[in-house]
């Protein structure tokens, strides 16, 4: 039910899902009649791999994340985490309220032994390939105990991928090691002296985007406006280019050839909104797409989700996770 | 003897300045005998208006703040500034170690009555013109108080350069009111109570480069990991159109005329860097040039001084600040 365009561009992302992937089942949980409605509306559907779970009560996206946990107990997203919890799901997948999802999966699934809270995290694009963010916004304030989960958990989740003896980094304002804040400095300290981790130090905003990490772990306040900037200055510079490409007949023809090649780069340059970010160090799968995102996004999201369950993600995390927790 | 580049773009650009603006003295603070190597080696130099003050130590580019204080009595860095301080000088420009002239800058010149610490500002471009943001690494914790502090300077400062009713902003993971780390909400509860100023509430990543705030206030280990990851995006993007542009002939015709469009783009997207970043909040005038700029850049930095000296911003400051501070 979540999401700037609510359940109408969910519905139609499950049902494009379903067409592609024929072992694929999905329940979708909300207002049932408004999304029988909506499935009815499009012929051909698969409905024995589409089951509609009613609940009645929906989390709004500026709600607070304790509300949602006390109140509510048949809000949507509560009742999709429960199906996770009790086996008749494999994963989550919300375009909701970041907070309390957040919030609701650490009540309803818990957390991984050793992780206090879980992080969101995504993929950036780089000079060199791609770089794994987080935290993302599920956690304003870290203690450099959690910044060193996220680093564990970030390194596995990284090596799942394929991503051979990820190079971990921590953010900061500057890369000797007398900068940063208390928090950060501590964090790598502890780090330093983490085994089977291949940490590399700190790495600033601009290395970030040059590669020269493969996971690169902060606070979830810093990693939002991050994440959120780079988004709009992406926008903003596709923007400009178009502009610019249209104030002569030269430019608007160099502006006919250039225009495929900087709508790809626009959207490799929003991955968030178009991959999803996951929920790390739950006992569950979950996935969360933006909220800003529409079929398309979604359907990345749910693609997302897929890939984890075929790697076993939590499992494999708290199996790793128990040797390299202090 | 500041920045990546040492004393060699400094001495360029100063002489270029001197040029420039007739009126113009420079004092060039430092290791004598070297300066006054690199002035012979430049024809037709006004001597009159270039004086070299020799200044034997040098604070290097990864010393620590407090060791900058304590020792060396006879750094360039604080040479310059006692100039200032002193009355001999109206402005310091230098490019070297940002910590290190935040610290001396306070312990030589003093903040103005009511501020705690100085902030750094600089102007990024936005999609409808330009947002003063500070602070951009001097301060990487701050409190409530002291972001209250940024706010009221930045919105003089920007005021000052002509912008009617500043619209200013807090940097926040979220919009709405419930959203963000502890500082952040306290100091949203201080600029509601605050008269004389546009407070606007909070923005995103994504509104700072939107254009929906004129002054956007963030603690320094944001802003500073703001600023660089926008550098580093940006240089990104423009390598990456280059690349594509040079696939095949029809990508290249498109790339010869797109070129300089992208590249005017790529020095407009790099504020800190071509014009460099002022502390305010200081009894007197002093502008931090990009640790990397080139002659350029430095050449920038001197403009953005003479522009403080015109405008009188720390009287200006202190005139404003009285009123509005707590």
């Amino acid at each position: 039910m979540g999401g700037d365009f609510g359940p109408h561009s969910i519905v139609q992302a499950s049902i494009a899902c379903l067409a592609e992937y024929p072992s694929l089942h999905l329940v979708l949980v909300g207002q049932a009649p408004l999304i029988e409605d909506l499935i009815a509306h499009s012929p051909g559907v698969d409905r024995a791999r589409l089951h509609v779970e009613h609940a009645g009560e929906v989390i709004a996206m500026d709600e607070r994340p304790a509300q949602a946990l006390r109140g509510k107990a048949d809000s949507s997203m509560r009742v999709a985490l429960e199906l996770l919890r009790d086996g008749r799901a494999q994963a989550c997948v919300s375009a909701g309220n970041t907070g309390a999802l957040m919030a609701l999966s650490r009540y309803v699934l818990k957390t991984l032994p050793g992780i206090d809270r879980p992080a969101m995290v995504t993929a950036v694009p780089t000079r060199t390939g791609c770089c794994h963010l987080l935290d993302l916004g599920a956690n304003v304030d870290c203690s450099a105990e959690q910044l060193y989960q996220f680093a564990v958990m970030g390194a596995v989740a990284a090596e799942a991928l394929g991503v051979v003896r990820p190079r971990v980094a921590l953010l900061n304002v500057g890369t000797e090691e007398v900068k940063g804040n208390q928090q950060v400095k501590l964090a790598a300290s502890l780090l330093q002296q983490a085994s089977g981790l291949n940490y590399i130090g700190f790495v600033e905003g601009d290395g970030l985007y040059r590669g020269d990490a493969d996971v690169v772990v902060c606070d979830g306040f810093v990693g939002n406006i991050l994440l959120k900037s780079s988004e709009g200055l992406a926008t903003m510079i596709a923007a400009r280019i178009e502009l610019l490409f249209r104030r002569n007949l030269v430019s608007r023809l160099a502006g006919l050839l250039a225009m495929p090649v900087l709508r790809r780069l626009r959207t490799e340059l929003a991955p968030a909104q178009h991959n999803g970010a996951s929920l790390l160090g739950l006992q569950g799968i979950v996935v969360k797409s933006h909220g800003s995102a529409g079929a398309d996004g979604f359907k990345s999201a749910i693609r997302r989700a897929l890939r984890e369950i075929g790697d076993n993600l939590p499992q494999r995390l708290h199996g790793r996770l128990e040797g390299r927790l202090l």
